[in-house]
């Protein structure tokens, strides 16, 4: 077996992937459970006893990451690192929020430690805050942040391209945040990011509304054997760019409706349209405030489920910003350099 | 007992309201019912023989008001009419929609009749349909139209003040409707409408998103005891005519969170700001779109539960639209109007 360099934890609210990192951050294993922080396995009142009110987390590492762990029993052990949810005031231990704008390598030094039963140390990644007149908040996602920035300078190195001053992160998903990074110095800042919570409204109004009554099938990507789905979920990115659109996520939505009413869309139509409808209003929005940048991003990048980042590049074209370049493994990167600038592992990546 | 010249129902998704009117439209009884036409009584084998698939409507007819046909059997009967989801595809018989702009005596000239296996006669008023870019529909929301204009030119009149020409009706809830009506010639012209869905919305937010994990208490209206919720639902009212409001509600609504994080809004406090952040935005557009008519509302009307109406009136003072005047009783006046227009009572108001 490789030897082990890190280990790597991906916590959120519903999950957790554990990865086993090799020399220069390769990728030896990866698992995922279903141990998020909201979802922490049962526990005895004997490992209660014996581990205290942290013993869910404690038990979900080791079955996590047991047997990685005792493989390599090294004095001293092999680092942990973890971010996301665990690092929340509902986490582990509250990892406390930085204040934007930061310089990338500021995050590594500044995590937060939390003790095991048994010694093992867990470093956890803390989340940034926005102190803007409308606060905003990220918790794992700057670890994709730094991830991406590493996984495009690696790769720009190796095209003999230049590194660009300004670049845009998006990652869609239930919270969807969109994040401005300057690289005008040796060190990236993060220097501003927006949140929109367009899965979880899509979700709810799915599932919760009268628009989800008159709707069938699962949601799936656009693709060539779906013709009539995609026309719907173009139908919806275009809304937000026309007069009717001006009338707002609140008002447009209904349309879902009285275009089934209307027979102009079906059940699966109606679902591939509220899609589009509330992704072209996130994109919109998105793209009113890139031009009022001085500075506009040089360079666009998309972090997340394949499917989802697909809809987000047709809605980005639809809204003429073009050139967006779909991104993976950005959070094991992303944890891999972050322990590089705790000094947790050494940076000898060529 | 006074006789009996209309039994009007306002037949909802959820609930039966039934009204026994006397000459010129006296309300002489009211009652409430939970059978609307998604919740109809049980059906039992044999009722189902006797009445065929549509017994349920029968039967709740029969619960909601079969003592008060009893008391009068005269020849002819006493008409019924009704309104709401009675007339949509999933009501007892669909009444087609009627489209805009429309004089709204051509409404009640073009009900929709039912009949009931002992040969009683429903008569079911349409909803309408804007054949705009994004269709809209209304089923119910008509009849409170007429009733409201009618209260206004009778308190006109009574006041010696002369009549307006354009009249602007809100009818906050579930989904909020706003209603332009024309009054230039004698008979008003219905000229447009927008929805909003507003209020579901903002129940879906509460109960399945992460906002309402971190709210307390139930909703009530701003009142001089309760000034810290006042000041959260005005906080929220304020942001949609801000800088940041301009981020659009898939992103406002995540400072619902983030000012709970901070310590700025407690669980009672973040529901308030919810509230006001998505009203704010309705009333937004509306002010919006005010603004490119060249013919503005002399008068705003608002309909609906009290204490949504105070919230509204609140709302709009904040977006600088005042005199707003909030109205009762409308729905059980339309209905008069409407079968008075129908020839089914005789129009002899004074």
């Amino acid at each position: 077996m490789t030897q082990t360099q890190l280990i790597a934890l991906d916590w959120g609210t519903s999950s957790l992937r554990a990865y086993r990192l090799g020399p220069d951050g390769a990728v030896l294993e990866q698992r995922q459970l279903a141990t998020g922080i909201m979802h922490l396995p049962p526990v005895s009142s004997a490992d209660q006893a014996a581990l205290g009110d942290k013993a869910g987390f404690e038990i979900a590492l080791k079955q996590a990451c047991g047997d990685w762990l005792m493989a390599a029993p090294e004095i001293p052990q092999i680092p942990i690192i973890a971010c996301g949810m665990i690092g929340s005031m509902q986490g582990w231990s509250e990892a406390p929020y930085l204040p934007t704008p930061i310089a990338i390598n500021q995050i590594g030094n500044t995590l937060t430690t939390v003790q095991t039963s048994d010694k093992l140390i867990i470093h956890i990644v803390p989340g940034l805050i926005q102190h803007s007149e409308l606060p905003n908040v990220m918790r794992g996602e700057e670890t994709q942040v730094i991830g991406a920035l590493s996984i495009a300078t690696e790769r720009q190195r190796k095209s003999g391209k230049r590194q660009v001053d300004e670049v845009l992160i998006g990652l869609p998903g239930t919270h969807s945040k969109w994040i401005r990074v300057h690289q005008h110095s040796t060190v990236p800042t993060i220097q501003q990011f927006d949140t929109f919570m367009t899965g979880e409204v899509y979700a709810a109004l799915c599932a919760h509304t009268i628009l989800g009554r008159t709707m069938q099938a699962a949601i799936s990507a656009p693709s060539d054997d779906d013709h009539a789905g995609n026309a719907a979920f173009l139908r919806g990115l275009d809304v937000a760019q026309t007069v009717a659109g001006r009338a707002g996520v609140l008002s447009t939505i209904f349309s879902t409706r009285t275009l089934g009413l209307t027979g102009v869309l079906d059940g699966t139509g109606q679902r591939e349209y509220l899609s589009g409808l509330l992704i072209g209003h996130e994109i919109a929005v998105l793209r009113a405030s890139l031009e009022q940048l001085i500075q506009r991003p040089q360079q666009i990048i998309l972090i997340g489920d394949n499917a989802l980042c697909a809809r987000y590049k047709q809605a980005l074209e639809v809204y003429e910003i073009n050139d967006a370049a779909v991104m993976s493994q950005a959070t094991e990167r992303g944890l891999w350099m972050l322990a590089e600038h705790a000094g947790l592992v050494s940076a000898n990546r060529s």
